[in-house]
């Protein structure tokens, strides 16, 4: 197995964006670089390396599913505030996946019909198969998360999701899936950029939404929903990493070798043939 | 719009490679490169370029149904026999666009649940959203493939499927979508030297079904069953194409010329702000 994409890191990055105890959001610095000891113009080469790693790993991992090996798979989950680079994240990283398999998710304002259901139910159904790597683009922490800052919910409500999260991640790692939960810190001066850019170019128009400036300006109610999430879930099975991501050249190279690394944790090998390779070549020459 | 992609075709390949009135798949030449004047080494130039084009256009697909604009969509449909390339396909013309606006389907062996619907229903389900992409890994036509081949229906239930088919791609087309129906075809001895390649690999062996040398060896019942379903259902708003496919480089290439095709037809366009830019940028800028 290559490990080209491990150039230009001095440390573990899980070891060193892990939301661990007496974790303080706001002792993150949004526009540094943790670990990563390149620039910009490296990252897009280490990026490029990290992608064929990525290539081969999802297929053992794809191929690993279809034998008799263990049911393993990968759940990338993503939060963050608005422009932060959820969308560049998907594109530039999970993009250079085969879709074959990756099993992307983008949870919307809920249906009536998700309403109609405890939170996680429509989750759970887009909980990533054996042999997948799945993506979330926002998740159950929406719930927590806007959930408590809007008051969709009662305080009591929300203080029984935080338990039913982490039971519910404790069930899916219990049955296979490596859980990496991502978010994605800016400032908000540079949402402010971001936005401005949005409103700027009429190509990207339609990526902006008046609403964006709603939930922006309850920005510090957002960050200590944020610190509350770090607290209540980032568990020993489903940890959440924190990536600064005012420099979107980091953050992508930090998630994309998060995935290398929860990958390279499973290991996953090609099945052995489940039928006689001697026999199946001659019945083939015979046709 | 850049139009890269467009070197070395010297003719419109949608008109070539069609299944019309007349057409006979046995007169296909499965090495053949129809109206592509290149060679190997070109077509991966042309198919980097045609992956520039793919992404602006997917963009502005996603983008215009965000607005107020018609709810266009696309929907690849791929059929062919084993090894045929498909999965090849998927992974380098699918695999260039974002992934957000992608919605693959791989339909397998239908399950218990979608025997006890008709054979359409698992289809409609996954119909490609406005701003979508839409890929069919295998279809409907499975149904009048290895369903008459291998007699899963009755022969009157077969001919209902065609114009049950036939029906549903109007509504569907009618509502907005492209279809872009295309059968890549290969020699009986092209897939003898590929599934002999998958043998030979350990790392491919998982690729390998002993079933597999059950379906070749109807070949020529699957060839009949093929150009039956181009005489029945190549419409003029669902039309078939017919991709040799012994060269995977010009398959490949050929299948992102006729999406592109498609999405330049549909010539979807950035939509306009539903907000006031100007109040907006007072807004963000107050915060």
């Amino acid at each position: 197995m290559t490990q080209n994409s491990e150039k230009h890191w001095s440390e573990e990055i899980s070891a060193l964006l892990r939301a661990r105890e007496g974790f303080a959001l706001a002792d993150v610095d949004p526009d540094s670089t943790p670990g990563y000891g390149g620039d910009k113009d490296t990252a897009a080469e280490d990026l490029a390396a990290g992608a064929g790693d990525l290539d081969e790993l999802q297929e053992r991992l794809y191929a690993q599913s279809r034998g008799d090996g263990p049911a393993a798979s990968v759940l990338l989950l993503l939060q963050a505030m608005d422009t932060a680079g959820k969308g560049g994240v998907i594109r530039h990283v999970v993009g250079s996946v085969d879709p074959q398999g990756v099993m992307l998710t983008a949870f919307k304002k809920p249906t009536a019909e998700e309403l109609a259901h405890d939170f996680l139910w429509r989750v759970e159904r887009r909980a990533p198969q054996p042999g997948f790597i799945g993506v979330f683009d926002r998740s159950q922490y929406e719930d927590v998360l806007i959930g408590k800052v809007r008051s969709l919910a009662s305080a009591d409500e929300i203080e029984r999701r935080y338990g039913a999260i982490n039971d519910f991640e404790k069930r899916v790692t219990d049955a296979g899936t490596r859980i990496v939960k991502v978010m994605l810190h800016i400032s908000p001066d540079e949402q402010r950029e971001r936005l401005m850019e949005r409103l700027d170019r009429p190509d990207k128009h339609w990526k902006y939404n008046p609403g964006d400036i709603d939930e922006r300006v309850r920005w510090p109610q957002y960050m200590d929903a944020y610190q509350t999430v770090f607290e209540r879930t980032s568990t020993e099975n489903a940890p959440w990493f924190v990536v600064p991501a005012n420099r979107k050249w980091y953050a992508r190279l930090a998630v994309q070798h998060l995935l290398l690394g929860a990958l390279r944790e499973i290991d996953p090998q090609w099945p052995a043939a489940t039928f006689d390779v001697a026999v199946e070549k001659a019945r083939l020459a015979a046709t």
